[in-house]
C-alpha cells in the first residue's frame, strides 16, 4: 500500500508542513509562525486542522506525521526519548498515534544521548532531519551540524545516529542582542561572513569566551572595531567557540544541514579552520518524515 | 593642609558614598540605587546634592571625589582613559574638576589596557578599588579579581596597575536567568558554593561552555540534576569558565575584592582548583578615593 503523507515539523516557534505524494516528492509546502507555544488552550488538533485542512480535504487518506517539540511536555503528547545509538527502525518503533477525529496521525519521538558522564543530551525534531539526510552519507561515519538557536552536532555511523551534543550558540547571540550591554552596539549592519566574522572565529580558538564577548565593547571604545561590524564579530566569536569544542582533530569533513543564511556562516567558519564542508539538502525533514511514515504502511506486493 | 573627603563610587546602577575624615577614616556611609542611568535629564549636580547635601552642610570645605561610570559618556563628563601601566600618580594626573556651584568636586579617569593585540580592555571605577587595596600587596606582583556583572582581573606590579581583562560572567548569568530557555529552571533555590556549584566549576575546565550551559536543561530532563540546583550549577559553569581563562599556571595566589556573597563563591571555586585566596577589604574604593584626594591637597609643613 502506498499513501500520500502530510509531514509536519512542529517546533516551539514555527510550523513547517509538506504535502508529499506516495513516492515522497514534495507537492506543496507551507511555513507559519504557529509554533506549539502559540496554540491556544493546548488544542493541537484544532491548530493542525486549521493549518492543513485543505490538503486533507483533497486527500482524506493521507497519513499525518509530526516531529519536533510537538512531542514534548509542552506539546500535544509527551513521548519518551529513544536512546542512542538509534536507527530509523528504532525511532519508528517509538512513533505514537494520536486520536484527533480526523485521519491517521502519528508523533515522532525525540532522542536521548546518555553516553557521556554528566553530559546527557536531548533533541526533538533534529533526529528527523538527520534521518532524511542519512541517504547522502550512506553507512559511513560522519558528523552533521544543524546550526540554530540550539545547534546540534550529530555523529552518525552505519546508518544510525550514534550520539549528539547541543550548543546554545544562537540563543546566546539573541540574548546579547536583545538584553545585554552590547545591545546598543548591535543595531547596525548585517551578520556577514566577512573579515570581522572570520577574525572572531579565529580569536575564539584561544578560548576565554566570556572575556572575548566584552572585547566587542572595548574594541569599539578603543576605535579598533567599527560599530556596524559588532554583530558579525560577535557571531564569529560564538560560532568559533562552538567549533573549537564540537570538532576533534579527526573530524576532517562536516556536513551542514539548515537554513542557507546560517549554513553559509558555518561554512565560512569551518573553511577558515581548515575543514571540508558538505552542505546537505535543507528539506531533509520532509525526507525523514516520509521515511518514518513508510514504517507505518504494510509492505507492498 | 588636611581636609575631610566625600568619596563617591557612582556606577551605572548604584551610588555608594563615604564620608571620610581628614585621616581617611570612614565616618558615615550610604548606598542607594541612584546609578547614573537613574539621573533625570543628566542633572548630575542636582542628583549629587540630593544624595550628600547633609554631609556638605556639616562640612562645607570637604573635597568631593567621584569614580566609576560617572566619568563615562553616559555620565557627568567623559574623561579620557589613562593608559596602563598606571600608578596612583598617573591616575591622579588625569583627575578632572567639575563646576557644580558647590564645593570642590573631581572625577577619576578610567583605565585602558592596550597591551594585548585585538583585546583592548577598559574599566571605570574598579581602578579606584584596586588603588585602595594596593597597600595590602605592597610592591609585589599580584593578581586581583573583582567579581561582578563584568568581572575584572587586574595584574599589579610595583605598586601600579600593570593590565587587566574583563569577563561578562555576571551579565551572562543574568541573561540566562532573565530571558533564556533556562529561565524556567532558575526560579528555585539559592546560589551556594555546594556540590553542584563545584561540579560546574570542575566540568567547565574542559571547555565547551555553550554546550555545558545546555546540559543544565538536559541533565534536569534526564533526572541527573535537581531543579533547585540549576542556579548553583550554572553559576559554577560560568565562574569555572572565567577561571580557566583568567588564570595561568604561574598564578598561585588570587586576591579577591568585592561583595562577600560573590567573593565566597569565587573563593570556593579557586580553592577547588588548587589556588590560594586572599580576601581583601571590601571598602577599598573609599581608601582609593582618599589616596587620590591627597594628590589634590598641598603637602603639609
Amino acid at each position: 500500500m502506498s499513501r500520500s503523507v502530510v509531514a509536519v515539523d512542529w517546533g516551539t516557534s514555527s510550523f513547517r508542513a509538506y504535502r508529499l505524494d506516495a513516492q515522497g516528492a514534495i507537492v506543496d509546502r507551507r511555513e507559519t509562525a504557529g509554533g506549539i507555544l502559540r496554540v491556544r488552550g493546548g488544542d493541537f488538533a484544532a491548530a493542525l486542522l486549521a493549518e492543513v485542512e485543505d490538503w486533507l480535504k483533497q486527500d482524506p487518506d493521507a497519513l499525518v506525521i509530526l516531529s519536533g517539540m510537538i512531542g514534548s511536555r509542552q506539546g500535544w503528547r509527551e513521548l519518551p526519548y529513544v536512546d542512542c545509538p538509534a536507527s530509523l527502525a528504532d525511532i519508528a518503533a517509538g512513533l505514537e498515534r494520536v486520536d484527533w477525529g480526523e485521519g491517521e496521525a502519528w508523533i515522532v519521538p525525540g532522542l536521548l544521548d546518555e553516553s557521556r558522564a554528566h553530559q546527557p543530551d536531548v533533541m526533538r525534531g533534529e533526529e528527523t532531519q538527520v534521518l532524511g539526510a542519512l541517504s547522502a552519507l550512506g553507512a559511513q561515519q560522519g558528523l552533521i551540524c544543524l546550526p540554530g538557536t540550539h545547534s546540534k552536532w550529530v555523529r552518525v555511523d552505519g546508518g544510525a545516529i550514534a550520539g549528539f551534543a547541543t550548543y546554545m550558540t544562537g540563543e546566546v547571540y539573541d540574548l546579547l542582542q536583545g538584553h545585554s550591554i552590547l545591545s546598543r552596539l548591535m543595531t547596525k549592519g548585517a551578520v556577514n561572513a566577512d573579515r570581522w566574522f572570520l577574525e572572531g572565529v579565529t580569536l575564539a580558538q584561544e578560548g576565554g569566551l566570556l572575556n572575548r564577548l566584552f572585547t566587542a565593547r572595548s574594541r569599539v571604545l578603543a576605535g579598533d572595531l567599527p560599530e556596524a561590524e559588532v554583530r558579525s564579530y560577535l557571531s564569529g566569536l560564538l560560532i568559533g567557540d562552538e567549533l573549537a569544542s564540537a570538532l576533534t582533530e579527526a573530524d576532517r569533513t562536516v556536513h551542514l544541514l539548515g537554513a542557507p543564511a546560517l549554513t553559509a556562516l558555518y561554512e565560512a567558519a569551518l573553511t577558515r579552520l581548515g575543514h571540508e564542508v558538505v552542505v546537505l539538502e535543507a528539506d531533509a525533514v520532509a525526507a525523514g518524515l516520509f521515511a518514518l511514515a513508510q514504517h507505518l504502511m504494510p509492505a507492498e506486493g
